[in-house]
């Protein structure tokens, strides 16, 4: 593979509903020389999320969108293949924003280095041990305030979020966790592998009755990935005082007409609740604690995850249908290509 | 008046949707000799609130819900005419939750002796100087966390708790207040009287369009005291990091039917925004600071308001209908007696 070359996918159009492939196209440029303080990276794996269908909106929100005609980004790893930065050396391992391509090249101080850790995946860096694990983190015990003997349920439970989510709300004590997926094998791998006390499959039965039946306690937290019904239904299991981390709505995102929003919103009068939605670029000082104590996790054996590992830059898009049509278990990863 | 007797408004059933006279009766009962450590009460007004139409329906909530073929209680001032309490002496003003009768009796731990303030009328004690002026304090302060130089949108603005919460946003520093109400008479006062920079009468126009025009800049602060359409227009001009107090969703109160939410709540995930509904059960932490600054506003003539009162116990229940129709100005109080 050379990397005078970068293979980039860029956003054309704004897709109204459900993205196509007519809204993006591939482009291979050629890189200029380095200029000093700067490093070229091969990348070895970008990071789809779903986060990024709203900023392929033209709509006002914390995270600008992204513009037509330009390469969009995100997260990835690579390493270093070039640098005429004193602080990158080549062979570096670097965590960066400049994803959707197969290799970036930049400001040395955009490329953070991270460390190997023996036996985990550099992708890890994209999911549990990255963004993906600080937003559950940050969610799960900043935004929502999660103490330990709480009951917990989170939706879209079997994605790289609720599977984070999930994980750390056992570890930090919650007395029960509920989580809900769309197929039965995630249902199952809820209970199996990742630790949740109870588990339902939203397409099976209406949301509120399943919920109601999985939490006869009611429900103290709600992580939110969803929105919609399980939002509504979220409102109706809640106990006085219960909290709700709204971290996205995928049910919401690729919607061509208004969606209505829950009809129990008196229960956040009543019963004293609070809505929060997030981002995680307003709350990085939070990531020191969460790398750390994620990482003790990791070492002590406490954390599992699943991937689902798409191969080679000209699937990104494709890659990331998948995770809108809820293909993925675990963290959506598109691997671009091989240091070796 | 005799006090011997108490003519006391009962609930005899659940009202479904608007509330009749037949959902009410009025009994009028002997009352026994005092116990010791009690007081005998000859209210002068009791209030009506819209909360209470909550407690009318038999629903989980922070407050219960009233008992069927019981006296109602609710906040009520009036003068001790007899005691077996050491310190409570016939003559003292007291406050208490034991309203929807001319005459009240009980512990006297459950009657809190208040100063007269000259120039000052009684049924203040319900108003600006009592719960009402302290849902305004804790919801915009405490709950909304307003800061200096914010900008504030309260709904149902010319009620009770929204003329002290638009004179509370001013005298802590708003840059900008907003308000929304019902009548052309009300929206006139908002500016004139109130101190509100912008008014608007939410039947003219939709709200969110309304909103809009007023608050060019976006709003950082939303009052709910009206849920709906108020609701989602606060959503879609909020500013990113918003917060909005939800107190009440007199909208909602008497619907029969479900209402559907706001179809605009991702903008809370967007914009990283905070919804937290309250009542002032849970916050008297915060009443000692409230009534400190509150009477000292008062004292400094900083502070204007307006009252509806209804006259006589047998009309406590048509108030309580026009009180649901939007029919007061400020707070709403019914006169039950006179201590002279």
């Amino acid at each position: 593979m050379t990397t005078n070359t970068s293979t980039q996918i860029q956003l054309v159009a704004r897709p109204v509903g459900w993205p196509t492939h007519d809204d993006f196209r591939s482009v291979t440029v050629e890189l200029p020389e380095l200029a000093p303080g700067e490093v070229r990276v091969a990348n070895e794996f970008i990071s789809v999320d779903p986060y990024m269908r709203g900023r392929m909106n033209d709509v006002r929100s914390y995270t600008p969108p992204y513009a037509l005609g330009e390469t969009m980004t995100g997260g990835a790893i690579g390493r270093v293949v070039e640098s005429t930065s004193d602080a990158h050396s080549v062979g570096d391992v670097v965590l960066h924003q400049e994803g959707w391509r197969d290799v970036s090249q930049g400001a040395a101080s955009g490329y953070r280095v991270v460390p190997e850790l023996p036996g985990v995946p550099l992708s890890t860096y994209l999911g549990m041990l990255g963004l993906t694990g600080f937003t559950a983190y940050l969610g799960l015990l900043e935004i929502a305030k999660m103490k330990e003997g709480e009951i917990v349920f989170i939706s879209g439970a079997a994605g790289a979020v609720g599977t984070a989510a999930g994980q750390i709300a056992r570890l930090k004590g919650a007395s029960r966790v509920i989580g809900s997926a769309g197929t039965p094998a995630k249902v199952a791998l809820l209970t199996e592998k990742y630790g949740y006390d109870a588990a339902f499959n939203y397409k099976d039965a209406p949301v509120r009755k399943q919920l109601k039946a999985a939490a006869p306690d009611g429900i103290d937290v709600y992580f939110d990935n969803v929105g919609g019904d399980h939002l509504e239904a979220a409102l109706s299991s809640f106990n006085d005082g219960g909290r709700a981390a709204l971290c996205g709505a995928i049910q919401d995102y690729n919607a061509t007409e208004r969606v209505a929003g829950p009809s129990n919103m008196s229960n956040i009068v009543t019963r004293g609740l609070t809505l929060q939605g997030f981002t995680v670029g307003n709350h990085f000082q939070h990531y020191r604690a969460f790398t750390e104590e994620m990482t003790g996790w990791f070492r002590d054996g406490k954390i599992v995850f699943d991937e689902t590992v798409v191969e080679g830059i000209d699937n990104a898009v494709e890659a990331f249908f998948g995770l809108m049509r809820g293909e993925n278990t675990g963290k959506m990863v598109v691997r671009v290509g091989s240091a070796a």
